[in-house]
Parts: structure tokens; sequence; C-alpha cells
């Protein structure tokens, strides 16, 4: 298959990578890196990338930014960049590349485990995590041509930990969390959401 | 307890109304009825409410709209409208209430079995619902004061069944859904998605 994987530079996007690389062709998409590059915030820019790498069988998406901050002091900008960014972009992937994703293709977008699992500071993530995972289980009741839409929520992940300064052991590894994604992109499933932890390596 | 009642007008406001009269003071709000007219997608709005009607130990939201339409008629007007209202709104009720309300105090807002159980049509809506139960699981987290936010989640109501021109059997009577809203005012809870159906009289 010919899969765009959308922040193919961050550290979901390099193991969703290397787990793809010789089973799939993967066309690497990051914000300001290579030769597709796309702002999620834009969908125009996401309508751009489409015309220009389709046709293509499926979209992985590991980008979009929110907010992390108490909810004290989580300004207006910071609530309305976390639903542009995140939520929307992710949103309008979908939105706009169903008129260009080839029959039985798949979206994957991304979501997190903050969603249900909330701590001080993730009110915007959480928010926008939640409101994510409502549309995809939404969204796949009404693709057409056999589409499919499912959600990753990834744990912490270990090199997320490490580059924040903080004890990895507590995340899960990003080479295993890539896992959920091919298991979205290679299985029939459609409107779920996927917990990374299931396919943790005991 | 003084309760600012949103949506005091609505289907399921009327009948949280009644069941709140004789045990506390209601506080009447709508978007354009009444001594207090609200307009929950304008945050200038609802700070001025709350300043008029402080001091206040509860606030009960039953307002705010998104938009139902097959995915592929949803534009982005619709994605920013069922936003700013249904979800921003009611987000902003305790981001800017909880400056104003008392100790222990709590917010109850409303969802809808939409969040979960999505049908075609639903995907603003199920973005919208499931966003703002995330956002209540996180913010609990944070209130000072011992102020508590739950999110009511409705099923389908027989009186709006009735108004959409539709069998209202398979709804739940705006009466009985409004117990849910008395219990998460009530009880000690917080952080928590209360759906309607568990107060169902059978």
């Amino acid at each position: 298959m010919k899969v765009i994987l959308i922040g193919a530079t961050g550290i979901i996007g390099q193991a969703v990578s290397q787990a793809l690389t010789g089973q799939h062709e993967v066309i690497p998409v990051s914000r300001s890196k290579g030769e597709y590059p796309v702002d999620l915030t834009d969908k125009a820019s996401v309508q751009t990338l489409f015309e220009r790498v389709a046709p293509f069988d499926a979209i992985i998406c590991a980008a979009g930014a929110a907010k992390f901050a108490p909810l004290a002091n989580l300004s207006d900008d910071d609530f309305q960049f976390s639903l542009a960014n995140k939520l929307m972009g992710q949103v309008n992937v979908v939105r706009v590349g169903m008129d260009f994703i080839g029959d039985r293709g798949s979206f994957t977008l991304t979501s997190g485990v903050l969603a249900q699992q909330p701590m001080p500071g993730s009110a915007a993530i959480s928010l926008v995590n939640a409101g994510l995972e409502g549309f995809v289980r939404a969204a796949a009741l009404e693709l057409p041509r056999g589409i499919r839409v499912n959600v990753v929520s990834p744990p912490w992940v270990s090199e997320t930990l490490t580059a924040m300064g903080q004890d990895p052991s507590g995340g899960m590894p990003a080479t295993q969390v890539a896992q959920a994604y091919v298991a979205s992109l290679d299985s029939d499933c459609t409107g779920e959401v996927i917990a990374a932890q299931a396919f943790a390596v005991k």
C-alpha cells in the first residue's frame, strides 16, 4: 500500500515509519521537513498535500499539538490552538482525505491516554483527545467506498518521557506503540479507539 | 442552594426546573427570555451573567447546540459553530464560573448519548459531546475549594422526539432525565459522566 505518514519525524512517526518500511510504500510528511510539508491547522495545506500525493491507500497521522497547562492558566488562545491543531487538524485530514483516498483505504489518527485517564494540566488535551475519539466513532459510520477510520490512543511514550527529562520506565517504547498503527492499517476494523497498551510486549 | 439553570426554557431545562423547585432557589437563564439572558458563545456574556447573579452555589447547563448533518455536508462553519456553542460554551461556563461559584459548589453540564453511541449525521455532535466529557474528567482534578463538575449524558428525550415528529416511545421522558441533574447537584461526585439512563423508571 501507498501510505501517507503525517508526523513522520516525530517520536511515534519514526517508529511507525520503521515498522512499515519494507511492507508498504511510505510517503513521509512533516510540518517543515522533506518533500511534502503540511500545516495541519490549514485545511488548504492539507488539501494540497493530498492532491500532490494522490492516488494513495492510507493515511496515518501521528501529528497534532494541544496545550498542557493548569486549568486556571489555560487561555482562550490555548483552547483555540488545541482545537485547531490536534483536533480539527486531524478531523480535516479525514474530511479532505475522504475525497482522495482509494477504495477500502484507511485513516489512522492519534489521540492519547489522557482522553480517558486525565491528570492535572490535561484539561485541553483531554478534551481534544476525547473529542477526536467521538468523531472517529461517528465518522466511521458514514465513510463511503469501504473507507475505514480508527484512532490510536498511545500511553506515555518512553522516548517522550526521556526527552522531558523524566523516568522513561513508566512509558511504552515507541516501537511497541507503532504496532497499534500497523494493526489499524492491516486490519478490517473501523470506528475503533485502539489502545496502544494492547500491543505492549510483556 | 441558589442554582443557576442555563437553558431553563428548553425541554430538559423545564423538567430540571420543576424537579428543583421547592428544594432549591432556581435562577432561570436562557438565550433570550427572562431577566438573565446569556449567549453561551460569548464569554463576556457568560461573565456578565455570573457577576449579576453571584453569589450562587451551583450551575446547571442544559443548553448548547451542535450541528446534525451528514459528514459529507458538514461545513467548516458547522464544525466551528458546534465547537463554539455546545463545547466551548459549556467549557467557558466552568472556566469563568469557577471564579464566582461558592465553596463546594457544583457545575453540571450536558453532553449526550451520541458521544459513545453515534449515528449517521452525528459526527460533529459526537465530537462535541465526547470532548466535553474528556474536559469534565480532567477539569474535576483541578477545581479549587471543593468545587465539583459533572456532565449528564441524556439519551434521546421523549418530548424531543415528539417535537421532531418521531415516535417518542424510544426516548426517555424529560422528568426522568432531570433526575440525573438532581443527582449531580445533590451528590458528592465529581469528574463523572452521568448516564441519564441510570435514572429510568422501569
